[in-house]
């Protein structure tokens, strides 16, 4: 950590897939992994990494999470590659953080107020991602959330569960993780998975203005309330561990391999119409019996 | 279970209050126990079959509940036959079982997803029923639901405490519990008791294409998702016994006698105004000192 | 207790800053506290006894909170009577109760039904005075909720953390403690903060009617109905106490003392632009380093 002009910290540390940018006690953090920021290893270690920064004594007070591709904030995890992240992730902490649900547990954790801003798609990983982060503000143009796990085959493993039970109820919940449907930013504001929906054109100058004002409040008092939240609000570790355990068993049965198959057939994981509508793509697939 | 001609499974019980018709793999059930879906112990007793058939391995995967009486999907129990439904609803289950809250829990536990598709007036036990499904979706012109339990003098006893506490938070299960007020969709809607309204028009359109979607993904993931939110989200057997028992010894109590009699005098458990506006018909009984 | 006119039980008790009025079964108790209905020692002293008066059996089956004063319905506390108020609270109750966390968790425990009527502001204290009511409605033109504590340097200490987190879920609790900014009714529906935001000009006829209503309804069924879902959505005392205990302890703290020394400079706890507009000021505040 280096004193910046402006007299505040700013990261050291660079990041090949996230940039960053200091403005006073904010940090933005802009995810950019081309071809279109899929969840894979690389990911994972700079997560890995900028949390360990996010909690160092002198870390900015509040991070802006946002992605420099306006499609897609993260599709989701890179199914080629489930093992290799998942060891990326378990370098975030001991025996039984293995998953990204675990990472993200440790997002929610953070001193730091962490902020996302959505443009873009968030599905799978990517949506548990934004579940993890303190507040969700998303473009109501530009938006779309949802959870195809248990269209391929799986239920989610990294979070939303957990998240989406507590902050959509059980019929909403259920709505979002059995159907796989995508979610508009509207829908989403209605349903409690982001906290509003705001018309593109303001949403950047309102999460700056939110970001800067709490950042200008007394870092102790933030982590006091934000530490108190969570004891009423976060799952347990073993709740997440166990949706993890659920996930990387199912993901290697045959049926989600054959259904990932039929995916990647129709471009699936690159930058096309299957995964630009990835929700009514699902309904698409051979039905299983 | 028989084959059917599309080489999916139909149900081969018949129930004489439950018409029941297979699309691939969604089962529609539509309630019709004329003159008017009093939940009494026929009804109950058909339910009662229904899970057993719907608990079965080749047993559809979704299953849609819905009314042949435009009016009423559910009013009510039958409130002259307690102890006779009662009696049905124990043979669900063991010991402890004796009760509706522990049916709907079954209900609410079934391997199938439960989508409720809500026209008419769902009050009392009838919106207990919704409440135990896994999704219900309201027609914004024609659907009715409330709680008039208290209005009659007992606590409601089959899931209402548990499920819309936790849906819809204190202060909005306090107002729908204690005020035993009929809320139309719209406002069931923001207060988070059903998923959507729809415009009436749209509502069978959109509840066959999310069922017929739902239909088509792996019966494994469908299950262990529903099984994790569940175990989040569902009530404790003890909380549910608690409520019925509750339930169960108010409703003998002699201001609730009156205050049926009083009810039976202006039509009650009768196709009539007083079953059509029971909200506004609690408010207009006797008060009681 | 004294029998009224129309037969109906009063309260004998006179209040200072708690002007009443009984109507059948309902209790208006309306704050007026001059010049600004600060929450102080003379307040607490009230709402103790008041309490107490509610707890006798035949007090009044509901309850309805107002202000005298257009502008405000609580400020907040007074920043400069913490102990003293404190020491009034701590009255209600036996060890461990010295708090407005556990006054709060007793007002919610009343056997009579708690109907706040929101006009003005109800910040810090004054909305988790409200959190602790059992339903709230808000005027849509002049109704201003916010938890300003973090903004001043301390979590809210008086059951916000808590009840805000169970109603509105982890995004948008977190989202209202950390930036500590105004709500209007609008938003704090949308939010779950309020039931209901009501155009102003049916505010009035639209709660007396509730409150008119459910005091009709037998006493014995509000009572169990209203402990029941208690059971399952009020904080613990342990939850209440931590609370209480770091917002008594961080308040103390230098931080703390020069921000609100800032905010007594700018004209709090005066009628004027500052109070007028608290969530808009504690931006303008100097940066916490």
């Amino acid at each position: 950590m280096t004193p910046s002009d402006d007299g505040t910290t700013a990261m050291s540390t660079s990041y090949e897939t996230i940039g960053t940018r200091t403005d006073g006690n904010v940090l933005y953090a802009t995810f950019s992994a081309p071809p279109m920021n899929l969840i894979g290893p690389e990911v994972v270690r700079d997560l890995v990494a900028l949390l360990a920064d996010l909690s160092r004594p002198a870390a900015p007070r509040v991070v802006v999470f946002e992605s420099a591709d306006a499609d897609f904030f993260f599709p989701h995890v890179d199914m080629t590659k489930v093992p290799e992240y998942t060891a990326e992730a378990a370098k975030a902490g001991g025996p039984g953080d293995a998953s990204l649900g675990m990472l993200f547990r440790r997002l929610s954790l953070l001193p730091a107020v962490t902020i996302a801003k959505l443009r873009g798609r968030a599905r799978g990983a990517g949506s548990e991602f934004l579940l993890a982060c303190d507040m969700r503000f998303a473009s109501r143009e530009h938006a779309v959330l949802g959870q195809p796990e248990v269209g391929i085959g799986t239920p989610p493993g990294a979070g939303a569960i957990q998240h989406l039970t507590r902050l959509l109820g059980r019929g909403r919940a259920l709505e979002a993780v059995l159907t796989s449907s995508d979610y508009d930013a509207d829908l989403a504001e209605r349903y409690g998975w982001v906290n509003r929906a705001l018309p593109d054109a303001e949403l950047d100058a309102f999460v700056a203005e939110v970001a800067t004002r709490v950042g200008g409040f007394p870092r102790e008092a933030l982590i006091a309330a934000k530490s108190a939240v969570n004891a009423v609000s976060l799952p347990s570790p073993t709740e997440v561990r166990a949706d993890a355990a659920l996930f990387q068993q199912l993901v290697r049965a045959e049926g989600v391999q054959r259904r990932t198959a039929e995916l990647f057939e129709r471009g699936f994981q690159t930058r096309g119409t299957t995964e630009l509508t990835l929700g009514p793509t699902l309904a698409t697939l051979t039905p299983v019996d």
